[in-house]
């Protein structure tokens, strides 16, 4: 039996009872963290660009768009729920292929769940289930599928997807294998897009084709059984090499979902240690912006190939400057959406802090990692090391913290109530009955 | 200005006297071809798993589904078009590339023209830009790209889709320009589902995936202004060598569309010289069947690497099969949609004469070429040698073979009368003031 089918085998046969409670607890994590940031994005302007074209190209009330209110057809709630999950670079991140894989997986989980009445623990397995399939599918081409420069959360994340829809579908086994063939050759998205709303609409995208994929599999569609292994499949065509043994081994053993950290800054995950550095130096050193003379930084690579953007114009640019996240971590002790408006972006003291920091590359500094050494006006020297930046696997977020973000997002779109009553529901989502009675509690 | 800019400058502001008549006229070809294999493909079972999509999903009435009597959405009108236009294998090759152009690009260009109650000519000018478009950035990747593994239709095709799209609503500039990087960064589709139904879906979704970026591009969605030429762009994450002078060299002066070749039959283009070949045994030298011992070819490597399937098992399989279509080429004297159901793959005498065929790899071949020899049991030799096929560029199907075509496939779900109607309707294409008056014409 080959790697496609293997994998649709565990997706579908994997009774939720075998989920460990802990992994299960995960998933619950990310969803929670998903609703939050996707609320919080809800009242983005760009969203109307989205219903714009879901009002004129109608679609039956079918799903939930998250903080809007209203209902669409599954494929548009998809694409702009998990559109939502990506556009403040808030959600989270599976440390080893740097997959941000709930943006494309539960939203199309959530979709087909209100289609079928699915309960709350349904919704759970299928999330852990498609962030595991998107994340071992991640790891099989990881990382020349990512340096050739794919979005690997726009390409993986079909997998993902299909996976969360297929399992909810209750798809057999040659149609789930047919989902997985229908989504993977779906599989898109180029990093030239970042720093535009494209980026967001990768992860809407990739929701989307799962769902549909899903759907046309039901009805009887055919694809390839061998999307993933094949000549001609994702790994051949998609990346310079592949480990098939990543997606196979261990199914059901190893879990990747507490790999996926979840995001505590809404900016670029590479320069969380940083934020961390400076956040501290803040509250430990009690450094003030006024007394730096320099700033330097020993970085991962990643660092300055994503996110080097000394003199960002919008908040957007921000999101993707190290410089900048540096900055306002020192100056207000964070590094939240309202440090990443257009405003703070051009603000002359942070602008002028921004252009005291200089990163260099260290191959041996680890992702999650950072060195930092602020110059003071009077010689002193202030160093930060980071050895694993919060939210990376071996610092998660904590519950509590999670929570405060939920409820500071939250606020945006929902009142302190339907914030209270909406989090409660998701930590007992494991007892809900159907989830179309938690996504009613998302409107604002 | 860079290349994509470039590209979307040339698709807004040529005006469409400027384009040649005898490239408009091919315009046309493409649209009548289009229009005579997707009314044939709408009767295809498969046709009732897309619709039932689209029933359950909901969607506006906004554009016609081709011989289904029914309107949908403009996205989902778009991708059954689509998906109708390539199910055949029997619409049109740009020899270059192996692009097949028009399925991804004429559903996208009548889609929106009848949103904006565009003109015959409009269309026609869209539809050769269109084309122009997904033609040249096929060049520009080209052999690379298709040789990694690449559906070079599904994947250039989003950028024919998106010109086409663009062109109608009227774009400007940077909204052209980002409507090509939403669609450019959403190109996909991998050769392993050859054989399926997603091959024809890559054709669908490429059609959808243009329609979708230029409604998101009018409301003011941004994206990349460089999705061709980016460092991070299509050409260099889905290809290892790139000219983007294939793109912006020569624009309005050399046109693609002659090289696009309208099929004569419905199965993979690399076998048509070979089905020449055997159809001029049979009508030139009088050779039959059972006076044959063994048939030898030497070929194009395409045609080993793309079909060889000696044992097809259903007709999809024979449409991809170089044995089958030689041995129908010779026993039924054609190649169509009749010798490929699942009754003609599975007869014996066909079976029989699939046996005696040997094709042996010949790269000093052209791709239209051939030489095939049988060896009759009396000791007798017959070689024929196919310079260029018919449908190749420089032996293209004449006006009147393409109306033959038009007739014979249109009639499996249009009377006499509406054949004719749409025939001289299309014909005339350019002077037609509303083009949903022409898709009206398509229902069954």
């Amino acid at each position: 039996m080959g790697v496609t089918e293997t994998l649709a085998r565990f997706i579908l046969n994997t009774p939720t009872e075998a989920i460990p409670a802990p992994i299960l607890h995960e998933g619950k994590r990310c969803i929670i963290n998903y609703m939050a940031v996707a609320l919080y994005a809800s009242a983005d302007p760009s969203m109307g660009i989205l219903t714009g074209v879901f009002e004129e190209e109608g679609g039956s009330a079918s799903a939930t768009l998250i903080g809007a209110g209203t209902r669409t057809n599954l494929q548009n709630a998809a694409l702009a729920n998990g559109y939502l999950a990506h556009l403040e670079d808030y959600d989270d991140t599976h440390f080893p292929t740097v997959i941000h894989p709930s943006a494309p997986t539960i939203p199309a989980a959530f979709a087909i769940a209100e289609r079928e009445g699915a309960t709350g623990l349904d919704v759970l397995a299928a999330t852990v289930l498609g962030v595991e399939a998107c994340c071992r599918v991640g790891l099989s081409v990881y990382p020349n599928h990512y340096d050739a420069g794919w979005h690997i959360t726009g390409t993986c994340g079909v997998f993902g997807a299909a996976a969360a829809a297929g399992r909810l579908l209750g798809l057999d086994e040659q149609q789930m294998t047919y989902a997985l063939g229908i989504a993977g050759t779906q599989a898109a998205g180029v990093r030239e897009v970042f720093g535009s709303m494209t980026k967001a609409f990768h992860a809407g995208r990739s929701a989307q084709s799962g769902v549909l994929a899903g759907l046309l599999a039901q009805r009887g569609f055919t694809s390839t059984r061998e999307i993933l292994e094949g000549r001609r499949g994702f790994a051949a065509v998609l990346s310079t090499a592949s480990d098939m043994g990543q997606i196979s081994d261990g199914l059901g053993e190893r879990w990747e979902v507490p790999n996926n950290g979840l995001k505590p800054y809404s900016c670029g995950v590479v320069s969380h240690p940083l934020v961390d550095a400076m956040i501290a130096m803040r509250e430990d050193d009690g450094v003030l912006a006024d007394d730096v003379a320099s700033v330097s930084a020993r970085v991962h690579p990643l660092v300055l190939e994503l996110m080097d953007r000394p003199n960002p114009r919008v908040g957007l640019e921000g999101k993707f400057s190290h410089q900048h996240s540096m900055a306002v971590g020192l100056i207000d002790g964070g590094a939240y959406p309202a440090q990443y408006t257009d405003e703070r972006v051009l603000d002359p003291a942070v602008s002028a802090f921004r252009d005291k920091i200089r990163a260099t590359v260290d191959a041996s500094v680890a992702e999650d990692a950072c060195e930092v050494t602020v110059t003071l006006h009077d010689g002193r020297e202030v160093t930060k090391s980071i050895a694993h930046a919060t939210g990376a696997p071996e610092n998660p977020l904590s519950d509590a913290r999670l929570e405060s973000k939920f409820r500071t997002l939250a606020h945006r779109v929902l009142s302190e109530s339907q914030t209270d009553e909406l989090l409660s529901t998701l930590w007992s989502l494991d007892t809900v009955d159907d989830v179309s009675a938690v996504m009613a509690l998302t409107q604002g």
